[in-house]
């Protein structure tokens, strides 16, 4: 299935011939278009945003020369940022978990499935009770405790398991991380938070939703900033909660939202879906 | 329809013998339940509320024998709060509106459908715009314009209007009104808000859900407090909108959310369904 | 949490003085009322459906002289048809699943964070597939191979090993169970179909849906009759596939519904909150 | 905003090079893309879809050369199936309904607002009760009664004020259209039925939703064929049901769905983004 695939994602300011360049090249060198999408976010100036599937025999092994002839012919004169990526270099995935399993378990049972395209390789946690069920599966396990004081050095040995990584998912992950060790991290952070962000962001949503009494919960996947739960939402889906539905209820009700949402986040970023543009992000859903 | 069938709505500290109490003492006169909710906010001490809906000949005519009754056979020694309606005496309601036509249309075409059980009697706005399409409808279009400097005024003037009505409808009315207003006027008024409170109260909610790149955006129904948008919420719905959809789609979407939302939440109002429950609401849907 | 709770569901006629006798009853014995919720389906006529839930103290002990107190002076005056449960004494239940888990991963997951009040005691399958997953979780698991020409032999070892339980959940059971079977057994067997009935009965519903070109998918939680698929609705959910989403992705969002709305029916079940009404059900839903 | 903007739609047999070959045909001419979306059946094979939205100024005058020049260079020597349309150039709409009036009024609120970007020129009915609805609104109301024996004349008739339409909808017309009217009419027809088809077509669908039970109720927007609610599915959609909403309910509830997928269907086929493969559709979403 991943035989032969890639993926060149592009985004650039947005100007004409970016389609016409990229398909003729394509085209050109013989590949197949399994899947094409674009979005401008101003047409005709804005931004551009570019995501083409295509097959290709070999490409995997000519991927260097490939890449050349493109940036040569296409990319640098259409001043284009793009990435390739070959369907069967899957990415590296670390989760990072405290207690609450309902997320890491479907994660994985996903994973397993083939619903989720990456490869799940560890998981760093910062209490030790989810070590048997994690290494049920063959997957190591870290326990980094933290506490208010240790933090820095929780960060670090955080940061050494870390190394060569893609991305890393919290999977209500429930310490904050620095904004230090977001940069010395350098990849991609995607957190589940279980509220219908922009509400009730921080502790307690659930708690706070049926105090203000609303009548949908919900959950949001985003990209984690500096700023607790401000970053580029991916994605969000709700359910709907009676007055009769007490805090319990609305944590039960609750779990099944994050764990569709997260994974749903995971899997599209997995395969290269996703683009932050700015406080938003642009999607191209499978 | 209507004939012979009344409401008898119940609120208060829940202690034993309620339900026992109200339904021996329908029995006893000879009526059918049609229809019974009842909700207990934190069993067995907490709020209690109940809703019957029941059928018995000749009610509306002997009914305030039937009220002496209930009071001194059942409400006063189990120290309810309570309140019958006669399905037949149906409320008078006034909408407010701005220049938005939806949820006006809207409501006007359902109650005209048999879909909202109130008279919407007459349509109060700071403009002169939807006057022909009031109007139209037999209904009476007062023009009541609103500038900073005569607020006061114009109040007033609102007040000498909808005196007399049960229960006023803010169908996009973009007018604040004054905490002095709402004492005075007396009655619920309902209010519906184009966002999912508590995310994006006041101003501008599309544009700045557009801003903040939220994938779901919805509608508020609630009821109107002091304060802006933070009254108890009666019902919300949401609508999936992608990054491809701009301001004017998001206002597009938004409209068929808004004018649903405010039919369901004026709609229940309408047949003694809702009950403010401190800052939420219980709501015995039908 | 159990302590002390008790359920009493009742279906009848409809009939004045159902309510009257069953909360008199209730409140002369001191029980504190949780939730009451009823149903007529054609008042003042037509069938009566009552679930209320209770506490009393030492129920649990004095069970057998409250039901025949209740009997003789509320439920057989009235001619009512009903059960008491404690809330203590769990549901045994058996799960039968062929070779997909995830429905049956999601039960057990599910039933351990008591999201599922039954005691799924064991599991049945004319595979050997998920032995290890299920007996990691302490779990009995009977394989009982099935062919056309074993059926009859299949069907009697089946009926050995689930005697005694309370009801049975077909969990992505892949073999039609005779109607002789289904009345040997004896008690409820609940299926989740992978569509939205009555639209796509029998064998692979998602090849038909896609075929069709459906712009949603759908599962179905029912109650088992002899006749295939037609059985009384308790649960249904759906999802939006594009058509862009191929059979293989049909499957993958198909999953998640399938697990939650069997998941939801279930719990439901386990709780007392279904009758079957002819051809339908009553649910009252947490 | 119609200004110089036009939508280039294609389908054909997959082969590579088409997308280079649009997109640098429309870069040499110095059209500006606006939009672009494409779909394959099963590439590298399959059927393919694409639609260009694009800017290019005096394209309305330019039009015929324009076409010339793209058959020659393109759409020949590739094979293509193609359309050009000017957006400034509205598709005329006949509504055909009967009696009842929720998705009749709905579209012209719609049109009026902007949301459907077609001309709804004339309603034609076998009814005349809505007459003055249609007339208030300055549009033309063509009473055509059918009988079984009137039939053939009926439709003769239906032909005749129908000339020179570009598409009709059906917003509950309850006449059933024979396979020689359609073919003779020659122009897509879209028709909305109030059920989630394939359940329940025909005849009375919400009774029989109600009779079978199910949870949830639907609506289907699809193109007509000679088989009764057979064709393809544009767009459907839902909402849940429970036990206690009676037929009329369903209705009301209905009535919601009804109008809001037809909604879509006509603005989405206005705006040439339904495709039709075989006996499915492509939607491209705005």
């Amino acid at each position: 299935m991943h035989q032969d695939v890639a993926r060149l994602v592009v985004s650039c300011d947005d100007r004409p011939g970016i389609v016409a360049g990229v398909s003729g090249f394509l085209f050109s060198r013989g590949a197949n278009i399994l899947a094409s999408e674009q979005y401008s976010s101003d047409p005709p100036s804005g931004q551009f945003y570019l995501r083409v599937e295509f097959q290709l025999e070999g490409i995997a092994e000519s991927r260097t020369a490939f890449e050349a002839a493109f940036a040569g012919e296409v990319a640098d004169p259409l001043q284009l940022q793009w990435r390739l990526t070959c369907a069967s270099d899957r990415k590296r995935c670390a989760v990072l978990v405290s207690r609450y399993d309902h997320c890491l378990v479907d994660l994985f049972w996903r994973a397993r499935h083939g619903d989720i395209d990456a490869d799940l390789a560890l998981v760093v946690s910062n209490h030790d009770d989810l070590r048997d069920e994690v290494e049920r599966l063959g997957v190591t396990y870290h326990h980094v405790p933290v506490t208010r004081a240790t933090k820095p050095e929780a960060e670090a040995a955080m940061l050494a398991v870390l190394e060569g990584v893609d991305f890393v998912v919290l999977a209500r992950y429930m310490q904050i991380l620095s904004g230090r060790f977001l940069e010395r991290l350098g990849v991609p952070v995607i957190n589940i938070h279980h509220s219908f962000l922009p509400a009730f962001p921080g502790a307690d949503p659930y708690g706070r939703a049926r105090e203000r009494g609303v009548k949908i919960i919900g959950a949001t996947a985003h990209y984690v900033t500096e700023e607790l739960d401000a970053g580029p939402i991916i994605e969000q889906d709700v359910a709907r909660a009676t007055h009769s539905v007490d805090a319990c209820g609305l944590e039960r009700i609750g779990r099944d939202i994050e764990r569709t949402v997260l994974a749903r986040a995971v899997a599209w970023h997995a395969e290269d879906r996703v683009f932050v543009d700015g406080s938003r992000t642009v999607v191209f859903e499978s």
